[in-house]
C-alpha cells in the first residue's frame, strides 16, 4: 500500500533545503521500494501570496490526508507588516500542529564529534551532548482562550493571554516524555513554573502521578528559570526534558544553540496515532535565501526522524543518519558549520554528497 | 534626616550573606556618615516557621516605611511540602514586589575579568560581558488573573494563569529601559514572542511608540526564543534587553549564568519613585546554609546598588564596587568561583576582605 507524503517547501530557505531533503527521501524510496508518493502544498508566507491566507483549505486538506510531512520553514520581513494577526505565515504552521493535532514534538539536540568546535560552549561541557526536549504542540498559551487586546475603563488598552492546560493534555504529552526516556538513558527532567504559576502546579502533580506508571525512568522537576541556567551550566546532566508550548520553544532553542549547529538539528511533531510532520529546528533565514548557502543536513535529517516514527521505516532512517555522519566526515561543510581545514559546499554540493553517501 | 533600610535575610544562606553585606553598610554609613538607620524582618520560609505566612503584616509595613531594603533569598525544600500555594516562601517576596510595586527589576550580568575562566562558555564567546536585563516584575503571568485549577465539564481538571499587560505597564517598565540604554550603549533589545501572543503585539507597538522619545537610542525587537538562542550564541550583541516578568525570569538567569559566577550578580527593584529592594541573583541555597561557604559578594554588589538607585550615593557605591573588584585582584575566591592558584576564603572572610579594602 502506498503512502502519502506532503511537501511544504515554505519561504525564505524552505524551497532549497527542502529540494535537497526530497532528493534524499525519493532516493531511498526507489533503493527499498518504500512506495511513497508525494504531494505538495503552500504554507506561511508562499500561501499568503497565492491565497491571501497563510493555511489555504487545499493545504490543510492534503495535511490531513498525508502520512507524514515535510516542512521546510516559514516566514520573514517581508511579511510582517501585515496589520491582521491571523494573516502572518506562522499561523499556517500553528494551524497545522493544532487541526492535525500534532501535539507531541521531539527536539533532539545532539552534538555531532566531527562539529564539537562549533559550540560558543567548552568542549568539555558540551561533548557528546545528547538532550530530548519534549515540546507539548497544541496547547498551552500558544492555543488558550481567552486572547486579545481589549479597551479597559478609561480606555486603556490591555494585552491577554490564557495559559492553560487540562489532565488529558498533561497526562498525553507526559506519556511520550515517559516513553522516550524508557528508550534512552531513563532520566526525565520535567520543567515547570510550581512556585508561581497554578497551571504548572497541575503539569507537576499530573507527571508525578505518571512517574507511578514507569519505576524505570527517574522523574525530577525544575522550574524553568533553572533549567534555562542549567542548560548553560551543564546542559549534559539532561536525558530527556519534557515541558509545555511556550517554555519549550525558548529551552529547545537555547538547547540547539548549546551545539553551535543549528543547522544539523530536525525536529518532529506527532499527533496520537504516530502521524507527524517534521522540519528543521532552525527557521526561514530570509538574509541567505536563494543564496545556496543554507545547510539542507538538518531537513535530511528530519526526512530519517519521519522515516523512523511515521513510516516504520527505521534502517532505512539509520542509513540516512549514517550517510549525514560520513559527508560530515569527508570535511564537507556548508558556512554555517564551515571551520578552519574544510571544504565549503553549497546546500544542493550538501545534498550532493548526502544522496552519493546512500 | 536619617534613611532607614530594611534588612530581611530570608532563608538558607540568606543570613549568612547579609550579614556581610550588612557589615559593608555599616561601614560605610559611619565612614561617609550617610545617616542610615537598620530594622530588620522576617520573610519566606522564616516567616512561615514564626508566624504561618511568609509575608507577615509587621514585615510589609516595614517595607513600606523603609527607604531602601536589602534581601538575602527565599526558599527551600522544607516548605515545598506544605499544600496550601499561599503559604509557600516565593510568596513572601512576589508580595513584597506587588505591594510596594517594585515594578522595574535591573539584572546586570557582568563577567568579572577575574573570573572569566569561570564561564562554560569560550572566552571570547564571553569576556568583557555586560548586559542589563529589565524585567516587568509586577505585572504579566506573575499576577494575572484569573488563575487557578478549575473542574470541566466531565470532571477533568484544568489549571489556567493569565498573562496580561495594559499599555502604562508596558510603557513604565519601557521608560526604565529606554533611559537605562540612554546612559549605557544607547541599545536596546525588547523581547516578545509577537508572532503568536497577543498581550505581546501590544507590547511592541509601545516600545516603538517610546523609541519616537528616544531617538538617541537604537531600538530593536527579537522573539523570546531567538533571544534565548542569541544570548547563547553571541551574547555580546546585547546592551540592554526589557521584558514581562516570565521571560524576564528565564532569560535573567540565562544570561548571569553565561558568566559562570552567579556568585557575583546583584539585583534591583525599584518603584516609581527609586525606592528599591535589593538582593543577590542568585537563590537560598539550601544545599550549603550555615557551611560558611556562600558567596556574599552577590549581596554586596547588591549594596553598592542599593547605594547609587535608592540612597543616592553613587559616590559610595562606586567604592564598594572597587573593594570588590579588588579582593578579586587579592585572588581572593568562595568556593564557588574557585579556580587554580587562588585562595579559597569562606564567606566571612570575604567579608572581612571587603571591610579591609574599603
Ligand atoms: C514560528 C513559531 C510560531 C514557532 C513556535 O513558536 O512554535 C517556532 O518558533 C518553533 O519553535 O517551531
Ligand atoms: C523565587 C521566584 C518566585 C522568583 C521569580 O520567579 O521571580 C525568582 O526566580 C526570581 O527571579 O527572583
Amino acid at each position: 500500500m502506498s503512502k502519502n507524503v506532503l511537501i511544504l517547501p515554505g519561504d525564505g530557505i524552505g524551497p532549497e533545503i527542502v529540494e535537497q531533503a526530497k532528493r534524499v527521501l525519493e532516493l531511498v524510496n526507489e533503493q527499498y521500494s518504500l512506495g511513497l508518493e508525494f504531494t505538495e502544498a503552500l504554507v506561511g508566507g508562499a500561501a499568503i501570496d497565492a491565497d491571501g491566507i497563510p493555511l489555504p483549505e487545499a493545504t490543510l486538506d492534503a495535511a490531513k490526508k498525508a502520512d507524514a510531512i515535510l516542512l521546510g520553514a516559514v516566514g520573514g520581513p517581508k511579511w510582517d507588516a501585515i496589520p491582521d494577526f491571523q494573516i502572518r505565515p506562522e499561523k499556517g504552521l500553528l494551524g497545522i500542529r493544532s487541526n492535525l493535532g500534532l501535539f507531541g514534538n521531539l527536539r533532539p539536540a545532539i552534538l555531532y564529534p566531527q562539529l564539537a568546535h562549533a559550540s560558543s560552549l567548552k568542549p568539555e561541557i558540551v561533548s557528546g551532548l545528547d538532550i530530548l526536549i519534549v515540546r507539548e504542540l497544541t496547547g498551552g498559551i500558544y492555543f488558550g482562550q481567552p486572547r486579545g487586546v481589549r479597551v479597559k475603563e478609561g480606555g486603556v488598552r490591555e494585552g491577554y493571554n490564557t495559559y492553560v492546560y487540562d489532565e488529558n493534555e498533561i497526562r498525553r504529552i507526559g506519556r511520550v516524555a515517559f516513553e522516550a526516556a524508557r528508550q534512552r538513558g531513563k532520566k526525565l527532567c520535567s520543567v515547570d513554573k510550581a512556585n508561581v504559576l497554578e497551571v504548572t502546579v497541575l503539569w507537576r502533580e499530573i507527571m508525578d502521578d505518571l512517574a507511578k506508571e514507569y519505576p524505570d525512568v527517574e522523574l525530577s522537576h525544575m522550574y524553568v528559570d533553572n533549567a534555562a541556567m542549567q542548560l548553560v551550566r551543564a546542559p549534559k546532566q539532561f536525558d530527556v526534558m519534557v515541558t509545555g508550548n511556550m517554555f519549550g520553544d525558548i529551552l529547545s532553542d537555547a538547547a540547539a544553540m548549546l551545539t553551535g549547529s543549528i543547522g544539523m538539528l530536525p525536529s518532529a511533531s506527532l499527533d496520537v496515532n504516530g502521524k507527524g510532520m517534521y522540519e528543521p529546528c532552525h527557521g526561514s533565514a530570509p538574509d541567505i535565501a536563494g543564496q545556496g548557502k543554507a545547510n539542507p543536513l538538518a531537513t535530511i535529517l528530519s526526512v530519517a526522524m519521519m522515516l523512523r516514527y511515521s513510516l516504520n521505516e527505521g534502517d532505512t532512517a539509520d542509513k540516512i543518519e549514517a550517510a549525514v555522519s560520513q559527508v560530515l566526515d569527508q570535511n564537507l561543510r556548508t558556512v554555517d558549520i564551515m571551520s578552519d581545514g574544510m571544504t565549503v559546499v553549497t546546500t544542493a554540493q550538501m545534498g550532493d554528497a548526502v544522496v552519493a553517501a546512500l
